[in-house]
């Protein structure tokens, strides 16, 4: 066992003054970690993550190269992991498709994923979208949750301009365990749900709009505003983080 | 009939080619203003205004000493048009009062005003807040549009975050002629309002809130880039612009 | 009678205490919801806004695909109305053309309309532009306008850098029941015009500019902060948006 | 039962022919809201909102006169339901304790309360703070969450400069089943407990700094833009929002 | 002298009480503007300017389409008036050359222009630029100037990270009437300037820069701030605008 | 001779090669400033700036302690330079004026000055204030350009929200040499005068405003971006600047 | 040595397969801060900085009560560490001097401070302050120098609206080790500096200005974007952080 | 020894009372600045730089054309100084490699650059950079760096979601001299690591990011806010920048 003869020799040294405990902390550190850690130069993928997070790194496809994404996504996958690459396209998928055969790619959601089973958590996460523009990044969290274990419901088109949309099928909206609320312009629609359920809601302002929409400003604003209770935001555009949370309480 | 005396030589001298045809518009304009704007010398009263906008020029009192607000509200008064006087507070109308004993001060709304009668607007100015703290704002406008004439409905407290409370109000929505929605944090109001009617919205984001609602920032966000049709906007926390919009439309 | 009956078994239902009233109210909600939403997945048609705001839905086409635009256009038209998408562009326009022939593109606006005999409105809305860069939102406003049924009048290259292109305008200003005031840069159009005239001027500012107009910010913030009476704003570039509410108002 | 009664009349008249079903619907919420809304005027009180919701209507002090709050705390008291004002001070205390005794105030925390017995929450909310000046944030988050039924653990000054006080603590950190974090400056205590754990963590940015904090813009934006999964965000300084959204998942 | 004709026709009627003083003051303004102002349907051009301010109208390109360029174009050459077409690109040219076969394109300053002979200005405009990427800006306010009847002195690439180029060059420095000071970055060297010299200096503040200069802000503030008196500042990347500027002092 | 005495010494330095050229340059520069610089502890009095700028140091108030301007006041003062104090007040001038008897105050303006005779302006300098609450920063601008050796003439209350009361001063403001426009809210004054005029328009945007004016933000992104030619900007509220500028151009 | 036998323990207890060697490393993590970490309930302080960092933890006055404020200063000088309480006020010195009688309180600065002999820099630090309102921010850098044991120099009043003034001190500019440049308004103080040294200069942005200054804005943008080599930037106001670093440089 | 020939001749001019001082003194720095300046008309090579502050003039790519760069690269070698162009291109490369055969381009850090030796630094410069994006900033970092004559460390993804990553790499983490610590998104790295150790550290922010980051302004603005000692900042992607302050501490 090596991860304990490594930790006894540096005790011993604490024990006898030839080593400062504080120096002695550091290097436990080191050694620990040595385990979990795989270094590919660029990249250190953090492979204790699925124990200490219940589900392992994604892969953040934006600023990579289509051999970096590959490179991860290989040695995710070589572990037995869940693989999820978000915000990435096509020419990244065919490499990555070389290198990994049986990942899928969602265009819309610019998603890369092979699903292993992972915990189910325990109801349904509703994904809300106020408009069709906004279902690209309801899509991001839609097949994040489903990746991650979790049931999914979608309800589309069911912005604030049109009311009855979204009270016509008040029954999908109390059914959920949390619900995503994805809107873009004024975002409105987080705080008409919120004021509604009694479970959490997570916010995903979109870009979608113009001019002082400032591609998502105005709806992140609004939901960091919401006077409704239980309404929490994340990053605009930001599908896949809500998916997290949302999997995260989902699981608890 | 001075003016056209006045006007006359301008033409002559024109005819003669003693003087120059843009030179004597430049004179033109000079003769026909000299009859209608009232020079105190801080301030030019715009007495044309009421014939050429219907309704008479209205002091914004911020910045300006309460001297100064008395001094131009006694000339108003003086030639009969209606006094309204906006963002105003205790000691101006100290000031006011002593020169214009009938004129009343509204603490909330910050309004000092005194009433002739206005041409009577078409229908109901409703004046919807999202909050009890939007109140002062609302009241600004309420005011404001009564003094022009207007008949005014105000309904308080409907914010979205108790959706049923708006709902509750259907009819009193549905019978205005013009709507002005105030509100603060996520401005989620004006929104919903503009997708239940057909009539024009005039949207208020009010400085209500704390943190990223930047001094009401989010609200206006929201309502410039509101999904509903039917919305327009003014600025932050001006209940006065917003009446005077909605006179201007229930006088149509 | 389906509405008639599907009601009456609800209202049974709570006279017998089966049904708990609250719930009852959401179930009498999507009974209502049925008649007129039509849901083709990625989009919730809201065929009751024609009656319920006096014109029917309008397509926003920024972020929609070609199919989905051509999609939602078809279903509009079926129904016999108003066809009218905004924001657009030829790609669109070729799909929906192959599914309603006689639908028209303007390029320069950026909108697909196919028009219907819609009630006219009472008077004429005026829309100024201050420069010629400000034509293609000028024009989104104006054909808008037009297809809900309205007598339009442009009035371009009219900006305050030359004052006596507008002054020598003034009849055609003032002949319009309401206005409808473009303009990018420093956006004073609006208050100019708002100074003229005695009614509702609708100011869009645009994102004609450079630095430090911030992509339309910069009349976007001067036309809030119109010393003028009776100018409320919408969003950047909004000339759909400005029309709707002309509308709204010339058909009170 | 009047409510019955009401709804029956409204369904004879639906089937009668002599109201429009969407005439119909809109009456229907007007009954139904009748019920549960209490309308004090200024403010209209969501009391069906215990049901709704989980936990009643909470007062938002700031911008309500200290008569407004004592209104309004005692028709909540006099229902029977927990009292909860926050943003508020002493003076509006004074005039709440004239009405409800026993109510207590939490001066740093800004709270009014006066508990009854809630359903509790499943397990901890720990309260952590990056610094000794976030302290007023973090108890308004811990006091609302005990209102709400929870078990709350505090963890004070474990900001980043000194990692090892956090790293001390991770058995508190551990145990916890929702977190909220609370951090003002550079904010970054959200993102690294939020690598640590596998529960949701809330974080609240305060306006805790100087300079380019920005009254916690500079903490919020980090939040926002947490690399760790499982961050979601609240309005700068808004503890009791994070309570709220704390208590929702810890009640699920 | 039709001009004369209208207005002794717009007198007699006021002059006869048949028409109202306001009235023939509008029509007034028509009558003069009328002989000054062209039509092009698309854009009035202002003839009048250049004896009311001294130098005929400029084109502003962009956002025109080529063809309403040249259309412009061509009406100020056939007035015998100077042109200058700022912020305009290769294709424009070639459809200007097409009507104005003598015009002359300067590319890096994104300028089209053909001179006719302007009264010359009392002095020297010196033109200063921070570095080399800040040229085409510092190109587009000489070559401005220069066609407005100004003699140019360039002094480029004198940023104050290397103080001694610019001290070396203090003879020229201070033999300028007016001084144009181009900078990006951080802006500093107007200040510099302006601490040298007692005539004005006009800033210009380009977007060279990266990251927090935010496409020139930070130079644009750091101008507006500056700590030196006699410097007035420019819209961002505005060479033309601080030529004319320059032109209109060095013409006193 | 001193200086020369030194400069001498230096040279032979030089010469001899005990000293490098550029560490000579180092010395020849602290030589000459030794005569011109009078160091105080806290802040170096620039005398040599009256010869090189065309007039005295003037003294920014704000951030100064009561006796810090009055030991500043008092040395330049004693150099027999005229004194000028801006942004200061009441408890400054009481210390100034122990030590500088003569020194007058303007309250509104919050300047603080002493005239001795300076050369005098050319022409007249317009100072045009758009409304009765930016006259404080359009004194400022006029008493310091008093101070300076200019003639000032005063045009207050002029804004375009009733363009009559300026179009009626076109002869004042055909008369000025150079004119600056003062204006806050939307800011549309300089536009409007700078489309009037052949002379150089300096634009101060004021912080008169509220909501959306931003402190002045409004105003200087107005005029920024105006469209009229001949418009260059100072910081907000910056009316000393203007003078600064007016002046430096004044006396061309 | 109970740290010892405590590590001893856990790993007894890893060998054995009793724990975990994840969990063990958690527990060392507790063990070695219990040494170093003392807890006052609202504050921990961090003992073990002065090992790890070079200089004891320095207590942020700012949001802290002066009896927290008094407990900590009390806790660190009785480790026998040197005392730098930043951004506190004389309320806050009173409750410290109460416990620690000997310290000092600079109140221009806003420091608390009690020295004990720090390691000796290896050279001297230049503070220099572009103006005289920049004085308390150059003497917080100053003070918080000195208590950490480096030799300071103060050039104050050196800002590039007269050049001279700096470039008659370039003997001490150049004598230094670290600068510290300290302006406000626009900042440029740090380019210039930054152009004549080769050392590390470390810019301060004051929030001295007005306006568009936006609170130090523009200097901090400024000196962001500066355009010389070598300088790098600490947040508004922070002459403690500039401090801080400056004297990590000077111990190397 | 020309240089001392003319500044005799300067001298003997103010001896002789032919010459002001001031005059003089402008002449001496023509003098001394004509030696050490090469104009190319578009640049100024400031070659004396090497010696004022250790490193020869570095180019700014962006915004100069490639002959532009190449014609300075070339001017630069013939000196015999080191090479280094930043933000620059293949296509730039193309035409300095015409002129510099063996100059070298970097693609990912975007530089070209040619070493002649350097003075040695006196230890190691670390780069640790948060995530695999970060790694094109981090690489203009270390390559800057070794051209100046520094040994560099790379440490890269190693950002604070998975801390472990950099507890493991302390001893590499305490080894450095100076620190640049880059990372996008949140930027909590620099904080982290400014509470590990003693030494300087140089924060980049880099433009990794999305939606809220705002192109690496919240990254930014929380190295700015950074609550450990310790850290200063320089501009958003600025990797160079961040090498030149710590080769200059790292050479002191």
């Amino acid at each position: 066992m090596d991860v304990a003869a490594n930790l006894r020799a540096l005790f011993d040294a604490v024990a006898d003054g030839r080593l400062d405990p504080a120096e002695a902390e550091r290097q436990v550190l080191q050694v620990v970690s040595a385990t979990s850690i795989e270094n590919l130069g660029f990249a250190r993928l953090d492979h204790h993550r699925a124990d200490r997070q219940g589900f392992p790194e994604v892969v953040f496809g934006q600023g990579k190269t289509p051999d970096q994404v590959a490179q991860i996504a290989q040695a995710i996958v070589s572990r037995g992991h869940s693989l999820l690459v978000t915000r990435t396209d096509a020419t990244a998928y065919a490499e990555v498709a070389r290198r990994v055969p049986d990942a899928v790619f969602h265009e819309q959601a610019r998603i890369i994923e092979r699903r292993v089973p992972e915990p189910r958590g325990n109801g349904v996460i509703l994904v809300a979208a106020a408009g069709t523009s906004d279902i690209p990044v309801a899509e991001e969290a839609a097949i994040s949750a489903e990746v991650m274990g979790n049931d999914v419901d979608r309800l589309y088109d069911v912005g604030v301009a049109g009311l009855h949309r979204l009270l016509a099928e008040l029954t999908r909206v109390h059914r959920a365990r949390v619900i995503i609320a994805v809107a873009g312009m004024e975002g409105a629609l987080a705080s008409v749900i919120g004021g509604l359920v009694r479970v959490p809601v997570v916010a995903v302002p979109t870009s979608v709009g113009y001019g002082a929409s400032f591609g998502g400003v105005a709806a992140l604003l609004a939901m960091l505003n919401s006077c409704a209770k239980g309404v929490s935001v994340v990053n605009i555009d930001n599908g896949f983080g809500a998916a997290a949370i949302a999997s995260r309480i989902n699981h608890l």
